[in-house]
C-alpha cells in the first residue's frame, strides 16, 4: 500500500506495533511527544548520523533492509568508539509519497535486525514527507563506565585497528561494477563478503578498555581518522605499510579492479572498524599498525623509509 | 566563505567554538564520536524532529536565523508537552555545497538564541552535504519528575489550551501574500506578530503539573491533536466554538485574507501551544475550551448545538 493511502497515522501505528518496547526501562516508547527512559546515574552517550539519498546511498545498489541495517550500524559504531554500550535508538525518516508501506517495513526490518543483535530498543523519531528522495536520520544513546575520547594518545602508545581495512570501499566499487543490488549474501563468495561489509557493516566493540588511551571509528578512511586522533591528542603517528591488515578478498578484488589494495585500506572509508591507541604491553586481538610519536605523520615501508601522509579520505563539501 | 572552501573540518571547528559547553554535566560536547552527559537517576525524555526544504519551509520566506530558532522551538514544544525540562540538543544538517559559512552561522545563531532562553546546551550532531536542498534534524533530551502522556484524559476533565490558536497558520498566509522574508519584528505590528508566531514559535511550559491528566503540543491543528488525546485516552471530547481563544490580530488578518479565523484556529497547525486536560477545579491561566466526555467528538456552537468533528489538519503523505 502506498504511503499516501496508509497516511501518517497508519504508518506510525505500524511502527509502534513493530517497535513495542520490552525493556522495563522504557517508560514511554513510540507514539507520544517524546520517549521516556528510566535512567540510572552515570554517563549517557548520544550520537546522531544522517544519510541522504544521492549522497550516502543509491537505491539502485541497496535494499531498504540493508539501508536500515546500515543506519543503525554506523550509529552503533560511534557509541563503540567511545567505549560505550548502545541502548536506545530514534529514527527520523523523510519519505517520498510514492513509497509503499512495504518499503518502510523492509527498512525497519533492517534496523531491527541489528538492534536485536545488540539489545537496542527503538523508542521514537519522526516521519515526514520528502520531495527530495529518501532521508534518514538516526540518534542513538548509550551508557559507559569508562569513556574513551580522541584526546588521550601519548607518545609510545601502539596504534591498533580491530579488523581488516578497505573491504567496504572495494565492496562499493564491486557493487558499482555489478550495477545492481544484492538481495542475499548466502551462500557467500569472497566478493560478496566485501559488498556486504559495505552495505551492512558489522560494528564490534572492544572487550576491555584497560590501557586504551584514545579511540575513533574509521568512517572516512584510516589516514583521515588517525589524523583526527593526532589533532585531538596533539601527537604524531607512524604506521607501517606492511602491518595494515588487508583481507585476501580485498587483495583479489583490487587486482580485478586494477587498483591498489592499500589505497582502499588507507583512504577508502566506511570501514566502521575501531582505531585505537594503547599503552605498551596491553593484550589485544587487534592488529598493531604503528606507534604514536611526538610529532609528524608518516607511513613507513618495509625498508623503514618514512613518507609523510596527509588527512586524505572522504570529506563532505569538497 | 563557501562550504566547499571551508570544508567539513573547518565547519565542525566553527561549530565547536560556537557551542563550547559551559555545564559541568557535559563531559564531552561536539567533536568526538558521541557526546557524553553526566546523568542523575530519573526520567530522561528524548524527541526528534526533521525539517526538509520544500516540505516544512521555503527559504524565500524564512531567514536561516528564524529556521534554526524554529527547529529547536518545535523540539522544545515536544519536551514541554511531556511535562519535561529541555536539556541537551543535537542538530544534524544536510547542507547544499553552495552554502556559505555565514548561512550556517545564522542558522546556529537562531538555535542558540532559543537555546539560551531555556538553558539548553548544543552537544552534537552531524553535518553532511545534501544535493537536495537543506535538511535539518534535531534531537532534544529533557528531564521530568512527573511525565504527562496523551493517555490520561478522563470523562469530566476540562480541556485547555495555553495560548491563542491559528496565529501561526494565518501568519504563514500573510507571509505568502507578502511574498518575501521578514528580517526583523521590531517595531512589531499586529500582522508581524502573526508572522513571527509562524517563523519563530515561542513554546512555553506549564508551571505546575498538578491535576493535569494528559497533554500534547498542537503541531497539526487543534482538531487533529485533540483527536490524538481522545484516541490514546479512549475518550470523547466536546469543545465550545465560543471558547476557542482567537487573537485580535488573527481576527483582522482573517478578514483581510477573506478566511474564517476559526478554521485557522481549529485546523491551522504549527501553533506549538500546549493542549491539556485537567481534573475539575484546577487553577490555571490557560483557556478552557471544553470537556472530556465518554465518547464522540463534537464542537458546540453558542446555542449549544453539537456538530461532530473529525481529525482534520495537517497530515503528511496526503
Amino acid at each position: 500500500m502506498q504511503l499516501s493511502k496508509i497516511g501518517e497515522f497508519g504508518l506510525i501505528k505500524n511502527l509502534r506495533a513493530k517497535c513495542a518496547h520490552v525493556s522495563p526501562n522504557i517508560l514511554i516508547g513510540i507514539g507520544d511527544d517524546a520517549a521516556v527512559i528510566k535512567t540510572t546515574a552515570g554517563k549517557t552517550l548520544i550520537t546522531s548520523d544522517m544519510m541522504i539519498e544521492g549522497v550516502h546511498f543509491d537505491l539502485a545498489f541497496t535494499t531498504f533492509h540493508q539501508l536500515g541495517y546500515k543506519l543503525l550500524a554506523i550509529n552503533i559504531s560511534d557509541i563503540f568508539a567511545m567505549g560505550g554500550n548502545p541502548e536506545y535508538f530514534l529514527v527520523s525518516l523523510g519519505l517520498p509519497k510514492t513509497y509503499k508501506s512495504r518499503d518502510i517495513d523492509e527498512l525497519y526490518s533492517g534496523i531491527q535486525k541489528i538492534a536485536g543483535k545488540f539489545g537496542i530498543a527503538i523508542v521514537g523519531g519522526d516521519t515526514c514527507a520528502s520531495r527530495q528522495g529518501l532521508i534518514l536520520s538516526g540518534t542513538l544513546t548509550g551508557s559507559a563506565n569508562k569513556v574513551i575520547t580522541r584526546t588521550g594518545a601519548r607518545e609510545g602508545d601502539g596504534i591498533f585497528v580491530t579488523s581488516t581495512l578497505g573491504d567496504s570501499a572495494a565492496g562499493l566499487q564491486l557493487l558499482k561494477k555489478r550495477g545492481r543490488k544484492v538481495y542475499g549474501f548466502s551462500p557467500s563468495t569472497p566478493r560478496l563478503r566485501l559488498v556486504k561489509s559495505h552495505l551492512m557493516p558489522e560494528p564490534s566493540p572492544l572487550k576491555s578498555m584497560s590501557g586504551i588511551t584514545s579511540m575513533i571509528d574509521i568512517s572516512d578512511g584510516l589516514l583521515m581518522d588517525l589524523s583526527r586522533i593526532c589533532d585531538e591528542s596533539r601527537v604524531g603517528a607512524v604506521i607501517r605499510k606492511d602491518s595494515i591488515p588487508i583481507s585476501g578478498e580485498l587483495g583479489k578484488a583490487a587486482k580485478s579492479l586494477n587498483r591498489d589494495p592499500l589505497a582502499f585500506a588507507l583512504k577508502g572509508g566506511e570501514d566502521y572498524v575501531l582505531l585505537f591507541t594503547a599503552r605498551p604491553g596491553i593484550k589485544t586481538d587487534a592488529f598493531r599498525i604503528g606507534e604514536i610519536i611526538s610529532r609528524g605523520r608518516f607511513i613507513a615501508d618495509s625498508a623503514g623509509k618514512k613518507t609523510p601522509f596527509k588527512a586524505e579520505g572522504y570529506e563532505h563539501f569538497k
